[in-house]
């Protein structure tokens, strides 16, 4: 794994935030733009939720660090004086519902129209194919953040996209989205009940 | 998930020698005294090993971290200038076999004739108690390091010795975890085939 640039520093700016703001969300606004929350935090809240009403065990992954410089002063905590992200070889979320083994990326995008492709990279796109060869669930939470609108779509239709850019389409249309995908509406609690979708998608007779 | 203090920095030096020795390691020495390597170099290695064979999808999840101030320099990678190591809220290795979650820890000890349970904390063992909830493997390797002696044992029978701490004994004794456990011989590739020891103890047709 190399060293990844974060350009802006937003990653880091929303990691803090989520500490801090936990337990200061007004409970009865549950639209994105009223709540400044991330989707990153909509997970951790719904995954927590599943976690304590014993529904699922779903953890976020810590974010991957190259540690180069430590330092120990006596009698306190261990500092980290020097550090660098590193590009995950993994996705972000996984665990197991219902005995079978889950795994999926959360990615969300400011365009209206379709979801580019370079919200995610080659790593990434061969976990999930491995998942996928290992009889794992292995999707991906997308959020188009413009209209609140957020989707699971299965890894398969996710990596047929990623292989057909050669051919020069670098997004997936989000009508493509709408369609193979299925919408995750914003509730309370838990604010984004993927499981329900999982449910239906994966563990339906029917399938 | 509070903040952790390591107070020798043993881990972090681990860590770092990890990357730099991955390349250099004699590969006719198969005994750890010869070796000095790690259990994790050595579970590392057997689960890229898994993974480039096709036969198990399982990581070892990034080192938590707090970050506190980071800086952006100018055409040059982001640099954590401040950060702090959070204790674990969950066990390190994780991923899919044969379809099924596996999840477990790696722990070793120097003490000859018994485990003590201050390696593992509660947060670690709930954690384990809700993947055998969920209908997932959980199990540890336990490593004792002045023998070289290696085991896969059970996360029921870990969760039993550590409820019964109240009663006053606070490690495993070697005997138990041999006897319960079953022993993992250092090979070649993969080092450790712990693998093949969970296709007996849990996907025996017997169990």
């Amino acid at each position: 794994m190399g060293t990844f640039h974060y350009p802006n520093g937003k990653k880091i700016v929303t990691a803090l935030k989520t500490k801090k703001k936990s337990s200061s969300v007004p409970k009865n606004e549950i639209s994105y733009s009223n709540r400044g929350m991330s989707l990153e935090d909509d997970l951790n809240q719904s995954n927590q939720y599943y976690l304590l009403t014993g529904k699922a065990v779903i953890h976020k992954k810590p974010t991957p660090v190259q540690i180069v410089n430590v330092e120990y002063p006596k009698r306190s905590a261990a500092v980290i004086k020097e550090a660098y992200f590193k590009l995950a070889s993994t996705t972000d979320y996984n665990g197991v519902y219902k005995g079978r083994y889950i795994d999926f990326e959360a990615k969300e995008t400011k365009n209206k129209t379709s979801f580019p492709l370079k919200n995610f990279h080659e790593h990434q796109i061969n976990h999930m194919q491995q998942i996928i060869d290992h009889g794992g669930i292995s999707f991906v939470i997308l959020r188009f953040s413009a209209d609140d609108d957020i989707y699971l779509f299965d890894c398969r239709y996710l990596i047929q996209y990623w292989n057909e850019q050669k051919e020069g389409r670098k997004s997936i249309p989000k009508g493509e989205i709408s369609e193979k995908g299925h919408s995750i509406t914003i509730g309370y609690q838990p604010r984004l009940n993927y499981l329900d979708i999982v449910d239906r998608v994966y563990f339906s007779p029917s399938l």
